[in-house]
């Protein structure tokens, strides 16, 4: 079995693919569900989303844009945030800078799409072996088109767990993400380094940071979901 | 002074800019200056490069496609078949899959543009710390649009040579190639084990990723050179 990590989104996914924004789309993305949401919708933009609680449905939007909520919308992706609500029953609707492109990159040619971070990273490795036919793709989002340190860390955690289960042929991108996982310090030290972390930090958002850092605590993983229900320009995502 | 480091290109550079496509076209550009080649020219295209000779200029042409030679062309982009020959006095025009492009990426924005490979890797720290006033990029050509071991861990080469010769602040990007050249082995473990090495390896060309191996055997750094005699679509290197 193959196991390519994608530092960035670059398409041409094998039947499973993983999608990392572990600050914070999917952290946050696990914590909505953990919190009872039924589903999440994943949108290509934040207008989508407007136009989804326009419409008149039980819908909880949350994102962000460069780390800020997005005007009009409930919640900024803050898992600590989302981890005070309860969704039970609740459809959150998400739209963030680079996580929810990624997954639908991650769309466009993989069968199963799950969201992992490191909360939920080592049911969501467990996930993939089980549903991996041909091979398995770690897409980091990055931020902005460039590679972060925190996904790429997180993708050598998830690359860790996988190699544990089973054998796999590595591409140069697992190779990196092994290597930064294994030479890049505890998890909270590898994402309070990184860009990211260090913005979310100047943002005041640091308890973010930690709380993405937690390693295996939940055992969500949000998997997309096919169905005649979805709205157009989004991705359904539900626990499994 | 910022350091930073394109795991792929992407552009918008500072001052100076260091492109790296170890495997194979700038250690092949440095042995073409180390035989006594009066210039490189990079091309955009095969078509340019083969133009050019059209033109009747004292031409020799190296480049390839997916590693192999490219028809019409004297030369595969090999540094071994490189150091076979004397170029004195000739211009070399090259074109190959990944390395010019990033060149021509680089040249768009950076005001100093120089090649590396490990072969020149500390003359070329050396050159670019001496360059440098806003910050230093390394940029990494990749594969096929695809992240390369074999870059990342020269750029990881390039980043120590720096550090130990300076204070810089670092982005993601160098992180992660520190960490890569700190854990993956020696020169010639961390080529021949990348995905381009064992391809090459498996075209017979496995003494090119040897030599391609050999840390800082060259001071000779290509420096892009501007002036009014340079075709169109080209971009010509000299020894500096």
């Amino acid at each position: 079995m193959k196991l390519r990590v994608d530092l960035l989104p670059h398409g041409q996914y094998p039947d499973v693919v993983v999608v990392v924004d572990v600050l914070r789309a999917t952290t946050s993305a696990v914590a909505y569900l953990e919190r009872g949401a039924e589903a999440l919708l994943l949108t290509r933009t934040p207008e989508v989303a407007l136009a989804l609680r326009g419409g008149g449905g039980e819908y909880v939007l949350g994102g962000e844009r460069g780390g800020l909520p997005i005007p009009g919308f409930d919640f900024g992706n803050s898992p600590v945030e989302a981890g005070t609500q309860n969704f039970t029953g609740k459809t959150v609707v998400m739209n963030t800078t680079n996580g929810t492109g990624a997954a639908h990159v991650a769309a466009q040619s993989g069968k199963h799409v799950l969201l992992a971070a490191l909360t939920n990273a080592h049911a969501a490795a467990r996930r993939a072996r089980a549903l991996a036919t041909e091979g398995i793709a770690i897409v980091c989002a990055g931020t902005d088109a460039r590679v972060g340190l925190d996904d790429v860390y997180t993708a050598g955690v998830l690359a860790e767990y996988l190699l544990a289960m089973g054998e796999f042929e590595l591409d140069d991108g697992a190779r990196i993400a092994l290597t930064v996982r294994r030479g890049g310090g505890n998890p909270l030290e590898a994402l309070g380094g990184s860009a990211h972390g260090l913005h979310l930090a100047d943002l005041g958002l640091g308890a973010d940071v930690q709380f993405a850092a937690g390693l295996s605590i939940s055992t969500v993983v949000p998997t997309l979901a096919g169905g005649g229900d979805i709205p157009a320009e989004t991705l359904k995502f539900v626990a499994g």
